[in-house]
């Protein structure tokens, strides 16, 4: 499509006050102008396809129905926003999608008014929802609406259901829209699951189906039968079977649906009927993510987010950073677990629908019976770790450093407490790009070291991963062992080596130095080791250990270092407040020495969304920030 | 009952196997004694009385029919395992339990292989399950029993829905009891509740109730009449209706009940049925707190742990601590927060299922519609309270220290990260006494105080609490605020004083000195305000900084005491490894200043249960604990 060309309704659409001008058979128009342009611009700008394609019909029917922004509408999730963010004053700007300084690739309050809630994690939508709707019949804005949209993935999170059994405590007048896919970035896993596809395989949803079907006419677009069709059915809501003894309906929620997704003009029919529903309400959509983009249909968790493709075939062109050499951390991962499980038969695997973004697919193809998809579902996953280590398995529970967050309390009460033996292995630690802020994961040294009993460690390149991995596998380990790598490509091509052991709390010298100490953890120690190289070029001899342990400690290279050096510099790709320089603060406090020590790390801020290179510059922990920091501390001795 | 009075039954069993060897019409005697065993102990040795007897029945079915410890019971939030811990070889501990070095208040699995999973926080014990089961069938040991007991309560945390989600996608063998009795420590709120009652109070249930209750011929006690008609209902499942479109239903388990929690034969015969059904299964059982104790039965909140009680009328006796003249913190807290509530229309308050455990009852009932109980459901408050605070409502969001932990994620991502005006009270922050290592709160200020955009404070008194709540729900305060303030009793009886603002990241200087400066933050105050006292008539000059904030740090104080002390303390109710003496140390660093600093706080293990003095004498942090520091300090100078 091109966006020059003013036959395009969508060209017209500068806000949803333009779209609410239009009469309802323009609409169908619309989705096909929306989905063209998601398309157009996200086959050269990369971001998450298939999820906003699924709603381009809801998103339209949405802000063609309600009074946006004062009618609130939260995304959960959010990724699946773009239209959303199309449609009202970013169409332009969607170009900067996800770029360094450019649009979110996620809502955001303080981007548009029209973004009522700030999301990236899932299942938060109802909570915000019930909070915004108790907050308007307070403030008497009783004729606000509110509307929750969340897919089936999200719903199965724990806070979901929390929150459902608050609305429906409170009697709250929401709409929950249950986006209805089946699939999260992975096939959706659980009992839940299989039940909502009951529903929408039972007779009552195929009778409706064939009703809706046939008066379609069976026509691939949307034409004047349609229409006629549609008109002849003014109340939607008569076509909604209302099911009781519903899942839903057991939260006091009132159930309506399932419905396509796709129909857009039925949707405005059924939304303006909802209008009139008082008290908490459920409106059940069927729709396919991908949708209207053939490959993105077939293939849903390869065009989650496909990166650059060709807008006609779909062909998936493969980024520069791939090229050869070396591999994602995330596979050297998932193809190590493997190689231990093979050798060890207590390793069971557990991620929490990320079976394609932690590579644990691998696992769950070569051994099905010993890894396992949970569900959006980190609280879960954590003690059901906990539970197979009680009976002497060796879980390896993989979770994104962000989502980790969620499982805070399980790691402290259902891990650490009882000194059981489970691995966490923390993907995407540290920055993380384009994912922005909700996404960093930025926390994780800070909150691992807090807790008792745990093992905090981060491999600087591939093969320490391995080791790591392999070190934490073993009978002599008794508690709890994290291990957080980074996002994206590694270094070393040649990382497929033999296992070696790697003592508990052991750092590495890697470089011999007499002017100043650099002590890194994990991916840090690659710029270090560069900032020593370019630090050597202007005669400052820099010593460079790469401590692998942010707890325990090795004390004798601290010991080392303190006793040497007079300038001694900390690089971590994580908060500064409470991490890994925090960690040897605290050591030459408790050991009573006076000490002057530079510490590098993510500052106490937000750090925003861009690629890694902005963003490492951004918090000054790249090869330039750490020479740069060094040569001032050298300056002022 | 005179517990060396061999009359009892409950004397001749000193473990499970015991108990099977009586034939099943002595468990009616035996659940007699046991619940009297109970409430002999816990008159005079507080602890969670009304839970535990309302599970005796149950306790007693469970052991009788099932090969524990082989089999595995978890009992989920575990305050009402008294009667399985008396009955698996721990009687005569019973009378230590909460005691220093005593058993736990809690299941626990260094204690004993009866308490197959430790715990205390709610609704994690269907995912531990799950993991013993699935371990168990890698295993090959496929006759183990897997059985979590959850309360109606703990089955509305979120985590419970994951489990529930995803032990129907595994079709796992596990055994789900679900005990109802509409109570968590105040009543159950949500939805959900209003649905167990619903069943309950449905046609069938009523139907069997009749049955059954005729049957036993409304006997009080359990007699020939009772075994007699056990006798004839062999096939105890018969009895028991099965729901279809069930809400369990929903999650691929199998539903039966709900039956009487109270007629342990007929509980015997159902779990015997129970054993030849595979997959995962729901019972549901109805059972009252405080079960045969009349006045638990009645006032079920006053006698979730009623303290020190007359064993016969019931009567409880104030403890020593209250004796007139001061007030709990929560009271501080929940009597300020309705007075700012009426200067300020825009202040909501939040409980998760806390309301008299952190005095919001107060609001409540005062301001009901401005005050919510949203259920045992950390995650969803946090977030509603996101909701609320952008349509401009302040929400003050009570949450013991130890449960915020679950809402760790939802506190950086829905609130900080967007800059929301939430007021966080910590109630219960630091050590907390007899309920031990679950419960403590001493990882709020290290995780708070990573988090961009919060506030981090803590009031040393009840003044200081209060103008803290003052200050926290000003106009101009544009950002989270944490305040975290101790269990249990204050100092000063005249705490209801006129507000005052406190200036942001200011502290305090309550005296001068000049041999060590001791800065504090919250409670740990008062010891240092002893400890200074000390100090002096040994001739030591103590300098004291009440620093209230964690974050924003008072630099002023922080560059008058660099430039003025070599010698300087700190000190923390709460974790050492990236807390309140770590925040200093960064201050010192990132500033370049060389300097020595010791900080005293919670050491970097589980720190067990005990009464507070015990604990903060175990981790040197009161007034001796001080003292002997700075004298070792000045020692070395």
């Amino acid at each position: 499509m091109d966006v020059k060309n003013t036959e395009f309704l969508l060209e017209k659409i500068n806000s949803p006050d333009d779209l609410r001008k239009l009469s309802p058979d323009e609409l169908p128009e619309v989705c096909n102008d929306l989905r063209n342009y998601i398309i157009d611009i996200l086959s050269a700008n990369p971001g998450h396809l298939g999820a906003s394609l699924g709603v381009v019909e809801l998103t339209v029917a949405l802000h063609y129905v309600y009074n946006t922004p004062y009618d609130l509408l939260i995304w959960d999730v959010g990724h699946q926003a773009y239209g959303h963010k199309i449609l009202t004053c970013r169409r332009d700007k969607f170009i900067t999608n996800r770029k360094f300084k450019g649009i979110s690739g996620f809502p955001k309050r303080e981007e548009s008014e029209y973004d009522a809630f700030g999301v990236g994690h899932s299942s938060t939508s109802i909570s915000a929802a019930l909070g915004m709707e108790i907050a308007s019949k307070l403030k008497k804005e009783n004729d606000r609406k509110i509307i929750a949209i969340i897919g089936d993935g999200a719903m199965t999170g724990g806070m979901a259901f929390e929150a459902l059994n608050n609305v429906g405590a409170q009697k709250s007048d929401i709409l929950v829209i249950l986006n209805d896919n089946n699939m999260a970035i992975d096939p959706i896993i659980g009992g839940f699951s299989q039940y909502l596809l009951n529903i929408s395989k039972s007779q009552s949803y195929n009778r409706f189906k064939k009703s809706i079907w046939e008066g379609l006419g069976k026509l691939d677009g949307f034409g004047l039968r349609t229409r006629k069709f549609i008109q002849k059915n003014q109340h939607a809501l008569k076509n909604i079977m209302l099911k009781e003894n519903n899942l839903f309906e057991a939260f006091d929620f009132r159930y309506f649906g399932p419905i396509d997704g796709h129909d857009v003009v039925y949707l405005t029919n059924v939304l303006n009927d909802m209008k009139a529903i008082s008290g908490p309400k459920l409106l059940h959509l069927i729709t396919t993510k991908g949708k209207g983009f053939e490959k993105a249909e077939i293939y849903q968790t390869k065009y989650h987010a496909p990166g650059v493709f060709d807008k006609i075939t779909g062909e998936i062109f493969p980024c520069d950073c791939s090229v050869g050499k070396t591999s994602k951390f995330q596979d050297v991962f998932g193809e190590t677990l493997v190689e231990l499980a093979m050798l060890n038969e207590k390793i069971v695997g557990i991620t929490p629908a990320m079976p394609s973004g932690s590579s644990m697919n691998i696992m769950i193809e070569k051994m099905p019976d010993r890894a396992f998809d949970v569900g959006i579902a980190e609280q879960h996953a954590v003690t059901f770790s906990a539970g197979l280590a009680t009976q002497g398995m060796v879980p390896f529970c993989n979770i994104y450093s962000t989502f980790m967050q969620r499982a805070y309390d399980q790691i402290i009460h259902d891990v650490a407490l009882q000194k059981l033996h489970v691995v966490f292995c923390l993907d995407r630690g540290g920055l993380v790009g384009e994912d922005g802020p909700t996404h960093h994961g930025v926390f994780d040294l800070a909150y691992m070291r807090s807790i008792p009993n745990m093992i905090v460690s981060a491999p600087m390149d591939e093969i320490e991963l391995r080791n790591l991995m392999y070190t934490a596998q073993l009978d002599e380990i008794k508690q709890p062992f994290s291990i957080r790598y980074p996002r994206g490509y590694g270094i070393k091509p040649d990382w497929k080596q033999p296992f070696e052991k790697i003592e508990i709390g052991t750092g590495r010298k890697l470089k011999e130095g007499t002017d100043v100490a650099i002590l890194t953890i994990g991916k840090s120690g690659i710029f270090a080791q560069r900032a020593v190289k370019s630090l050597e070029q202007k005669g400052i001899s820099a010593a460079h250990y790469d401590m692998r342990f942010v707890k325990p400690l090795d004390e004798n290279i601290l010991l080392e270092v303190i006793e040497k050096f007079d300038i001694i510099v900390t690089v971590e790709d994580g908060v500064l407040h409470g991490g890994f320089g925090s960690a040897i603060l605290e050591f030459i406090a408790l050991n009573n020495y006076a000490k002057s020590v530079k510490i590098l790390g993510v500052p106490d801020k937000f750090i925003e969304h861009g690629t890694l290179d902005d963003l490492y510059r951004e918090c000054k922990i790249d090869t330039k920030g750490i020479v740069d920091s060094v040569i001032k501390l050298i300056g002022k001795l």
